[in-house]
């Protein structure tokens, strides 16, 4: 039987991204000095503020911190970067960090935000723009899950003609629409970059909303029938002083 | 083919829950002396002892812990509250505790106490007020597994009408009803949260009814064709007097 | 399409059961000076010893050392006890020798001897105490490995009729019954108590009879159809003296 | 659906057989004197030529050391013996060497060589001498991976009729065949003992011949359709000069 | 139902490849003294920069560093060479290398340039050799992942007839073409060599091209039906300046 031509469809392209979630190595550092520990945490949180400090310029980029819930991890820093050089740099930026010694790898994913072209390219271009290169939202909670869509023997995303594929998600669009309120969501694309071949970003100030919205769209045929779901982070947005509490904190 | 429209059922939502199961570090425990020891599992009863005094205030919430058999875990600690944000310090707060040091992250999980409005919100509000905020139980013995409903090419739930959803989760209760005596069921939801759609947690005074619950229901259309079943957890309530027991006992 | 209403096989259970693996963390224990290798041989032979002492009561129970084949594992113990609580006790008894600082966590299974009633209760009363409560073979080797019945988008298990069940499980136990002289069989199910739903431990002078068994019964179409296997671990009957030959043998 | 009764192939046994693969702790290796390297090099040689003077005698056995690439191991020995009890004893042998400290736990696979019976017993008795108790053959590269064979829902070996499978085993025997003078087989089973069905361990001057015999192979039925593959482990025959200069080399 | 004859494509082979993928040890790494670090380091370069000098030579092989971002690995070297033995010696020598003591085993591959002749060996001899004996692309990105062919129950490619199977490789290559300015290609295989059945290398000057060309791909029938994917690996490469930056940078 011969398999149809199917076309990829078109995408653009906007910041870099690098999710990097660490687990605290509390045993060795609670055996450190309080003296050591406020050096360490000093250094750990100036190099995230210089992190968040591209996020004046045009295109610069953005940071943000997370303390992270359940044994998966402790804390997590998420970069967008116009370049992803960059990101290979603020990696090892934070390995040199002295703290990083007491950060262990816990996930970590890259990718890249994407648009996809699927309703053609309506918007225009100052929405383009803030949709390509965002700020990180400012809300309390931040949800990560990577995903792909399903190659099975009988469902197979890929091999559906791109009007069906196009219709599908524009229903899942809907879903997303409804919650728009509530929840930002930020797709970046990793065919070809990472094992998933996308990664999903939500935030929202309160992490009902992730269970709402997740449930809600688990009910429609493009993520029914063609998704599927890699680990799930659930992070809270930690300031300087809630990494200080959660590092220090009696 | 088009996919049929399916509505997602509605929830309500109670506690916020996390379970927290972890290995104790035998050889590392061990080689503290006497007194340090002494001293380490003073500080978490005490810090156990304050996770369950929340129990006293109206939707305060509930904590208790738990002995753990097989080489999984040794200890879990399960904790109810009403915002999840609590649940975040108190992961913190047991690593806080000096015997953290001494107790090794095992498995973990992060969801909330859901109710599936199936039949609709039929019951009376004390008794949707007692389902959404419960004690956790008082029985000798726990259980805790995650599930998923199937997402199969041919047996997919989330492609069935509501109807036929309704039915074959009405045909589940009447067997989680004929335990209800010996099993205490408490549903959590985690889509969007953590890695399985479902927190299973199962209480009675003897596992035999795990055993015997479960396996029935395996025979069930809505286990045998649409569940998946992640790992097995099984507990023992353990009082202060038997956490001293096990961590000190001779 | 409807489901059938399927009942689930009766069955009676006996002993609750512990199997216990572990890798001897040999630098560590060959770095320790001789004498104190000594005494913590000592120590856990007192602690087997001791386990091994309730054969001698009716329905108190049995525990086996075994050592194991390739790398994953080293020593194993089983255990057969009336009450799942002494499993706890046990699990903590072992921790608490000094040698289980040396003796690292391999695989663990909990379950409880189990007896389908596909048949009937034919069998003479006598005859089910001997198989409810059983003292642990006295055979030279021993073979454990967990498995589940499929339940495969066509070939499940569960939603077979009862009758097709019995059917299937008579041609299993022709194949057993042909072994019958040459190994024993404990069935022993983990549904709701361990990750998969059964466990079989298999006892024979000598490990062909394992091959020959487990091969010949995989054609059978309870298995080739049906059954999902997990790891297989092979372990030799460890007296006293082999386990002092294998921990201080030169 | 009545499954059809299928009867089991029979199979002859020879040697028992452990395949032990071992990463080296290159850090604490290279952190010991000069000195204390050179003696554990010693007794290990020592060791291995006690291995594998077994030799000499007549069904006495067979055993030998290879240098593995790629990170999943550094180093293997193969051993072919007439009792498996005797590699239980050399499992622990190996530990007893002083630096199997620096030999961590890689990969190890139990299991029996078989031949068999597809066609009948037709060799001369001196052909099945040689095949079942076998010296490991001569060659400079050695390859080894476990396998089984499929129970899918549509393609499922253990429920054909004897005569495919025979007919299956000969085109497959005929690609074998093909490559002989390149490339030696031994066949070893594992149902029973092991967590795959088969070992296959092949033998040749140069791993292009692996990767010629494997990919043809692959497009023969019984493999098409009905094999799944484990890890691949390729070494390279390793002499106590060449061990020598693994381990002590500039 | 008899199966097909099904006929091997015929490969030709060239260099055997090593991908060596590396986690720095930080925490330990950090805590060595400036002068020591300078020293491991030089060696490291030492020993790369005479890897790399056999490009001199005819058909003598080639190596290259790379960068790599997440946290699956810090480093990776790729070695081609002529003589897989050579590879066994290279990685020996990495682990000589003081410095190996921090580069922790993250993941490796072993394999061998092959060109598929599906289409007959109609390129020039000049055009083979460069494909079969090339040096390292002079690109800043790498992009390295494993794949299999899919042998599902329904779409098998090994069950496919050579035409199919040829006309869907054309396809294939339509895409591959597309991007050739773009991207360099390197198909090396591993059927009886390591865990999958392909590598593929591919380098660019900007990821951007990784994430287009898979994306693509996969909407291709040769990879939409029958690809499967391993873990994909991303580096940028690293001059000696880059590595000193990135070890010893403040």
């Amino acid at each position: 039987m011969a398999a149809p031509e199917v076309e990829a469809p078109e995408t653009i392209e906007g910041y870099w991204v690098l999710h990097d979630f660490r687990r605290i190595d509390w045993p060795r550092w609670r055996s450190l000095p309080e003296a050591a520990r406020s050096r360490l945490l000093e250094e750990l949180l100036g190099f995230l503020g210089e992190c968040a400090s591209v996020e004046g310029v045009e295109r610069g980029g953005s940071s943000r911190a997370y303390r992270v819930i359940t044994q998966k991890a402790d804390l997590a820093v998420i970069h967008f970067r116009p370049d992803p050089a960059q990101l290979f740099d603020l990696q090892a930026g934070l390995w040199r960090c002295g703290i990083a010694d007491f950060l262990l790898p816990a996930y970590s994913y890259f990718s890249v935000i994407e648009l996809s072209l699927y309703r053609g390219p309506s918007s225009r271009p100052e929405v383009m723009e803030r949709r390509l290169y965002p700020r990180i939202p400012d809300r309390r909670y931040m949800c990560f899950y990577p995903m792909n869509k399903r190659r099975g023997e009988r469902y197979n995303w890929y091999d559906l003609p791109a009007s069906e594929r196009r219709e599908m998600m524009k229903g899942h669009g809907r879903v997303g629409h409804k919650y728009a309120e509530q929840v930002t969501q930020i797709i970046t694309g990793s065919q070809g970059l990472d094992d998933w071949e996308w990664g999903v970003t939500l935030f929202a100030d309160h992490p009902i909303h992730f269970k709402k919205l997740v449930y809600e769209m688990r009910f429609d045929p493009a993520s029914s029938r063609y998704a599927e779901f890699g680990p799930f982070y659930i992070g809270m947005t930690a300031s300087p002083q809630d990494i200080t509490a959660l590092l220090l904190g009696s």
